[in-house]
């Protein structure tokens, strides 16, 4: 079986694994276990941040920035396809009570000219725009990086009307990788930044968000009335400790996966528009002959292929550390044939 | 001075204040207050519905509805300039902590396709789909109305799916009039229907909500909650049933002197594109010669008419009770000079 | 028909509707009504505060005030039986996502240091304790007066812990009367004043939040998003100015009636313990050949007396504008029958 | 060092560890972790619940349960020390915007008479009483547990007034052993229980919310919002299996634990009262040579004993897992000297 659904569905590898049960724990809610100390630090310091807080998800680690830039009313300012607003189950109002003001962008980024246009006047009637939330790369835009200049204009239209800018990282390696970026600059630019570790770092759960140290006390208090307090979670943190110093730079085979499988399906006659490849993720549009659940549905019961159709047009592929090689291989001699 | 900025401006004719001064009132909170209930039901039976509560706004009618037909967390499917999502202060996640799925229509109205196509699938990723909420007329739309076989195609569509569907009637007594069209048909295709008393109809204070009985009676446990019960305050519903007796037809008139400053307007070249007039509301585009506020400012300044810049490329005009012929054809004189 | 319910079923006096229906108005959302201008203006100078806020009731400036004091999660600390508490539709949590700390006080009335107490150490397991919201007069405690001294005392609490101070000033007028206190040092022990228009003051409908400048702006914006922004409703505020400068003197004859009742049922067998009568509400216990709403109905039913079971001991009637001397005696003829 | 802090300092025990270090994992967001799956479907047989969720938190399985039991406004009935109250952050109004009825009961412990009297009648003014969530054993109460016919009584009031019955089973497995009940007989009582596997149980990390199939399909979405959602979590479900199978029966060491060091305190000269002892929480009031937190400070500064002053008044000891009997001898002998 080849699992191209998401990043997710990595399993740690011998060593990983190892790294994890040789952890030494505590009891994390009295900030007493030394391996979730020593993530956090070691996060923070390398994207020069203050202070991190362990989760048990990416989507509680947004969840929580969200909550704390925002009192309720606010108004949170998105692409119109970013996942904190489309995957996170209605969480903005849910859990910050705060409005979205999503905005179309390209592939899944939006301007600091959208930005400025999306920010309400000052006006009872409107919500007050407190906080621009990004996502680099975006999933939805098939890991579309935005450029360093715009991330720094956005920035720039943040500081001057008040707004607080938070970036989903949930794959930022990916985008450090493929565009030979440094972490420290993304730690400037944004005021807090949600790091997954359980997608393409590969460990099995996990999330830190970075940020000052009285942003991340508030944070501290959200995640236990979310109840996202754990024990002796440093068996997990371990495992990103682990990815952290083993699993960034090997992203670059993803990468390369991705663009040979959207080599493979370029010529194929059920394929539409193939979105530029920039790092793990392929999206493409699926006409005439299939049907984009048809398709996946055929790969999946007569190759054992696993992907998913994300919209009533398109096929998305994730690449991931377990997607060998030779797997990609095998899907191309599948496509080939189809 | 000329007044264009809202009918919310209007002030209560001798007439009308007679009546309110007449009236017979009660506590309202217990259900005591005579005057209050009788708007209740008379509203209530006009449009084929159960039952009614009496609201000090228009905003408060339509989030109790908002939130009585969700849980924290669901999903509303309304128009991007809707009233309820752009005016109300961002309502819909404070009060209902509901998430919103801003449709793009065509001038404030959209389709049961769109519609459709904007229910989530079940996937706890993403908010459950629970309410379609529409305005009409629409007042960003330029007082735009609904053709009524679309309506009753986006109530088959919210059956079909399980949707509740709520009308924001702020001004719907001007659609009613402009298509000639029968209340009941509304209470049939609708939930609940918020109307508004102090628009066109030209009371002071208050709105109407219609529902099935537990719907109100559920509906005046938030009202309560909110702050939004009142004592005596009959002599607000008094101008109500008044304004339900004597306002409506005269509606038709605001609809003509809507369309006579269009035609005004028409020539001037300054003006780009004007919106249809279907009802009491008149936006256009500027160009040229003015920008909006500049346009808005020297009629203010020069010839003391208010209007409003809605956008950054148009002002709106409102007609209404008390702007009158003469001060209609003193607008056009005025154009005409600029 | 005499009516001890509550001192809310009041109705104007004559003088009071005249100058109701004189008021001039306007549309108070855009802050152009210039009766509703001069009632915030005039209640804030009486205290000596920066600035009011009109709203349709008493729950919704306590409401208002509540939520802009606090953050979700926060705790906020009042007396067991205070109306914000129990009163009030569950809005601390509905509104404000804010906890309670309930403190059993003496009739209504909490210590400085039943405070100190119970204010939350630093400490992620609980919520922050941020306002203490007092009742003066408290209704539960049966028109109990709080010791200005004690307020002060507890003001220095708040200080000190960098709580806020809110006071629930329903029937702040009868206590300043019965203390012959002055309302600029409430104002000046207080962050917030909710005062109350339609309890002792006797207009039909309205109160009005007092606060800092800044603190009015945010509540402003608070009362759109709940729908209390209301148009031409100088009608109402014209009922506030009149009893402002008409009826709070005469509160003390209230008092005075409650004492006569109190001292006519201080010998019947079926009345066990009677709250000692500090202002306008007389509550006392049942006990023997009535239950209290056993009592309650043979007043009703045989004597057309309206009066309210509180509990399931208690029996509680309050004076106000709409009992005459007249009636109060023909009461206790019926007392002394009974 | 002796920790007596809290039972949720526990560490895994090798063969735990060994039984996490194989356990086979899935991305559970998509229900395809086969170990959490596994545990799941083991905890609602042996309670004889439909389903079961897997969750970061005891915080996280109470809090889901309230949201879903709960509408925002809608009150909570629970003893006034009660963990969901007083240890969550103040989450029943952040998560839930639900009011919360504290009821002082017998450590820890509420009737169903104080039960009927805590529901609200149908009243506006007053929130809806909803749910009533008992705590078993009572952290605060000092391990006490409930006598099995009361929860009965108790289940009868709930289920003639319409309300929900939830247990906060943080120690249910410890009431069990005690009182040798049988876990089904608390699945046919109760509609929601949340079982920690992190405190007596001894595993990492981790709670199960155990209820029929609808409550858990919201359950889950409820938890995806929070950002509860993990992936490869097998591993820590692992542990919960083996504790399931391994670790009840020995709670009944600590419950001796704790009686033995009761024993020791009674005759000391600075110990007032300690609460009768039931399970493996021991709490004693001091007096005289030392203050609660004074005794705290000198038995960690001095003897490396770690214990928590949890009130003005009260010292606590938590026995578990990782307290032996030697450890507990030891702590005797420090006492006699003191």
């Amino acid at each position: 079986m080849i699992d191209y659904r998401s990043d997710t569905f990595t399993k740690p590898t011998p060593a990983m694994l190892e790294a994890m049960f040789r952890a030494e724990v505590g009891d994390d809610v009295f900030e007493e276990d030394p391996t979730i100390n020593k993530l956090e630090i070691l996060s923070a310091d390398m994207f020069g941040k203050e202070a991190g807080l362990f989760c048990p998800s990416g989507t509680m680690t947004n969840q929580i920035a969200i909550k704390c830039h925002t009192q309720p009313g606010d108004e949170v300012i998105c692409e119109e396809l970013s996942h904190v607003y489309i995957y996170e189950g209605g969480g903005i109002a849910f859990n910050a009570a705060a409005s979205v003001r999503p905005v179309k962008g390209d592939r899944g980024r939006i301007t600091a000219e959208q930005v400025r246009e999306a920010i309400n006047p000052e006006d009872i009637h409107k919500p007050y725009s407190a906080l621009v939330s990004l996502e680099n790369t975006a999933n939805r835009g098939g890991g579309s990086c935005y450029d360093f200049a715009e991330l720094e204009k956005i920035k720039e239209v943040c500081k001057e009307q008040g707004l607080a800018l938070h970036l989903d990282g949930a794959r930022l390696f990916n985008a450090l990788v493929a565009k030979n970026e440094k972490p420290q600059a993304y730690g400037q630019v944004f005021d807090t930044i949600s790091l997954c570790l359980s997608k393409g770092l590969g460990t099995p759960v996990g999330s830190v968000l970075l940020g000052d140290k009285n942003f991340i006390k508030k944070a501290r208090r959200v995640r236990k009335v979310l109840g996202g307090g754990m024990r002796q979670a440093g068996y997990l943190a371990a495992a990103g400790i682990y990815a952290l110093e083993n699993h960034i730079d090997r992203l670059a085979e993803d990468h390369q996966h991705a663009q040979m499988l959207a080599d493979a399906l370029a010529s194929k006659d059920f394929v539409r528009v193939i979105n530029p490849v920039e790092t793990n993720i392929l999206i493409f549009e699926v006409k005439g002959r299939f049907t984009p659940q048809g398709l996946v549905d055929k790969l999946m019961n007569e190759y054992d292929i696993k992907c998913i159709a994300i919209s009533r047009t398109q096929v998305r592929l994730v690449l991931h550390l377990d997607v060998t090689r030779e797997m990609v291989e095998k899907t191309i001699d599948v496509l080939q044939q189809l």
